[in-house]
């Protein structure tokens, strides 16, 4: 039969090839199809129902600390676009463009939305009045487009889906605060529920995002040293406003203009957790977000008893967790390899010599512990088990980020580094643009990534120029 | 100051100008703003908690009915969209068309998806191979745009939010299954999250969804006796299947095509919350989906303990319902008005005297009815008066519904019913697209709204040409 003869087929090996190893899990976890429009994925029903969870922690934590959801259009006008230099110079090349609507050319031209900055500020213009009306903390949930050259799923993708909050705040201290909130809720959501360490911090002027004044960033580390930028906080000043006409009337009753922020996560951290957490028998999800958290597979599953045991433990089990039973004809070795390639945090086995022993076998998913229970305990069991998966995707990560961040001193070390040992860079840097440019093009593509909150003084000199240094700055490649 | 001097302004009475009326609602109660973007809203806070209620509720039936989340790209390139000519010919001519990518034009044009019909169709060719792969439940919550030369909120707009679930089937018994079951969940959402009775049936062959085979539509009545059709669900046999090369290997060893279904609600829906429960005073929000289910006014809140003592009843009540305490300057009169505009099912007065009473003020907002509540009781009591407030809000919907459906047995009845009865009218139908046509025209645009499934025989002619009935038909006009 069609289903029996399929075979969980094995992936590239991440040490031969890490983006064949990639796109292997892709597609064979069932994440993502290609489409037939360049560069736009088809999510699947297993990497949506990663994304759902993803939504659902998120805009928790959102509510949390005081914002709302609102829908912006997702056509922007040529003209409205305009009004913001910088940030027009940033996406015009980027951007999806809407001539026609049905057989009649449109009057002016529009922008599928790459994001939504000047749409909140069309709008905030005429909801703002009067300090009482701030702070207005704003977040969408949609999707956006900016034409990508070369695509890959979930990394770099012509449309993805994504959240952005845009706020609106009566003083500078608060939308500092706001945006500087914001980074700090990313950063618990990675390490709390997708169990990924971090380094944050500033983005230089020449990294940051068009038309902001300061850019924080979250950049974790991809297992074969990679970095993405896997979250921003921009603090705008009231720059847009002005640009847009916004104003309240403030405690002093006179006219301000008000300070914003925006910020943003999309589905590349689906790309975060596949390259950060997976291995060579496929994707290893964390806990939190998993869609099935504890899989259960039946052994010797035509003995009287068994199946009927297993659905009992789903049903007691489903009461706090995601679980399922897979009571499929497949062999028990061909579902251990499913539920691998697909990253289940937890299996548990249970068969005919287990019941009669009233135990079952745990296996974790990040480093293959089996462990017999006793079904008595399992109700703690199970919990302890996903906390520690969790702890041990954490850690490993962890190691991982540590073993792989460098440190040079002098050029030469800087070099040599980028070009042998995958991973960060901590270096020294004077503050120009040149120096960011020169080791761009003499290493392939190394990059600052941040200038950490917390800056190590390694040296006094900027390691490329050797002028006095300013910074601290993580460099290193990107997605 | 300047929020205080802000009143709840009276909006235009519903007998006066009904379009005014709902024009006013939209606005005053906060649910959507206009933007740059013709045909384009902005859904604000209150009236995204709504759709997000909604989406939650809905989701959830989705869910239970074994229904899985994807997301497929919003564009859709035109030889695609061609493949299937009815569907095409439905469509072209309301669609957004892209052309340029960046700076450069692109080699084919690509529609903003007005409907994903051709996406699902082009992956599910590539993941259906077995009857082992059947069924496939997909839905999808997303954003489509249809160009609309008239708009107005929620209603008809150019770009609105929706799902759309698609299905694949190996017999055409259960796809038919499929397509009854999805109305029948939207015919319940209806009825018990919305509040809203409805006509259920199967749309003409005139009416029916470009490429569908048959179309099943749920066509509640607005208050001023106007259709709108409420969500669709359609039979589409296997010619899609055919026309995309889609096929299966099925359990006689030979190739079939799958057969398909989809269906779909929008936005649109707060459009009839709106028209059917809303009166003078605004909104009157289900309680089902209500972002604010029970809004707590303090009185004299300036005494003594009162402001606390609202507090205490708000986390008492939040943990089962959603609530808010107004402690802002405003009077209490001004916010009864700014919360009867708001539509919340229920308002709690506490003032010292009620205090000292151990007592508060329940207030429904659908029909105005006070009542006393001992606080040892609110528990029990507010439950009861939302599913009140539920029950009054049907019941009214009901009789406005029943009341304002007509039965024509002429012509000449059925014109001048037309003419000055606003509402459904009853009539027999011969089948002929031509009687739908002339109907049309001669009454200003009364169409079918659909043949029910439980159909009178109210005559053996039909109404309009007096040919032998085939079918008793609902009619009426629409938004």
């Amino acid at each position: 039969m069609a289903q029996q003869k399929k075979m969980v087929e094995d992936i590239t090996s991440m040490d031969e090839d890490f983006a064949k190893w990639y796109t292997d899990i892709v597609k064979k976890a069932e994440l993502v199809d290609y489409s037939s429009v360049k560069g736009c994925m088809v999510i699947r029903p297993y990497g949506y129902a990663i994304w759902e969870n993803i939504q659902k922690d998120l805009d928790e934590r959102f509510k949390k600390t005081g914002h709302e959801n609102v829908y912006m259009p997702m056509f922007i006008p040529e003209s409205l676009l305009q009004i913001e230099k910088d940030h027009v110079e940033g996406f015009a090349p980027e951007v999806a463009w809407v001539t026609h609507g049905g057989n009649e050319k449109l009057a002016e031209r529009l922008c599928v939305r790459p994001t939504s900055e000047v749409l909140f500020c069309e709008h905030y213009k005429k909801v703002i009045n009067s300090y009482r009306d701030l702070p207005k903390l704003y977040n969408q949930w949609c999707s956006v487009v900016r034409w990508e050259k070369t695509t890959r799923p979930f990394l770099r993708s012509s449309e993805f889906l994504w959240q952005e909050g845009h706020t609106m705040h009566e003083t500078e201290e608060e939308a500092r605060e706001e945006t500087m909130q914001m980074l700090k809720v990313y950063e618990d959501f990675y390490s709390e529920s997708l169990a990924i360490p971090a380094i944050t911090g500033k983005k230089t002027e020449k990294e940051k995002f068009a038309g902001a004044k300061e850019t924080y960033t979250i950049e974790p580390m991809m297992h074969n040293g990679v970095a993405l930028q896997g979250g921003t906080s921009h603090y705008f000043g009231s720059h847009f406003a002005e640009t847009f006409g916004i104003s309240f009337l403030g405690r002093d009753n006179k006219q301000h203009a008000p300070h914003q922020t925006s910020w943003g996560v999309s589905t590349r951290m689906i790309g975060a957790i596949i390259m950060v957490h997976g291995d060579n028998n496929g994707l290893v999800l964390p806990p939190k977000i998993a869609p099935i958290q504890v899989i259960i597979v039946p052994i010797a599953q035509h003995k009287e008893g068994v199946l009927d045991k297993a659905y009992e433990l789903a049903d007691k089990l489903g009461k706090n967790f995601r679980v399922k039973v897979d009571d499929s004809d497949n062999s028990p070795g061909w579902k251990f390899s499913q539920y691998e390639m697909k990253g289940v945090p937890l299996r548990l086995e249970i068969g005919p010599k287990d019941i009669e022993n009233n135990q079952c076998v745990l296996v974790r998913r990040d480093n293959g512990e089996k462990s017999f229970v006793s079904l008595d305990e399992l109700d703690t069991a199970v919990p302890e088990a996903l906390k520690a998966v969790h702890d041990g995707m954490y850690q490993k990560a962890l190691d991982n980020l540590k073993e792989k961040t460098h440190t040079a001193l002098t050029y030469e070390e800087f070099l040599d580094t980028a070009k042998n040992k995958p991973g960060f860079i901590k270096a020294m840097w004077c503050g120009d643009v040149e120096c960011e440019n020169k080791i761009k093009d003499e290493t392939g593509g190394v990059k600052s990534r941040c200038i950490p909150f917390e800056e190590e003084h390694l040296s006094d000199k900027c390691v490329c120029c050797s002028k006095p240094a300013k910074y601290q700055v993580y460099w290193g490649k990107q997605y």
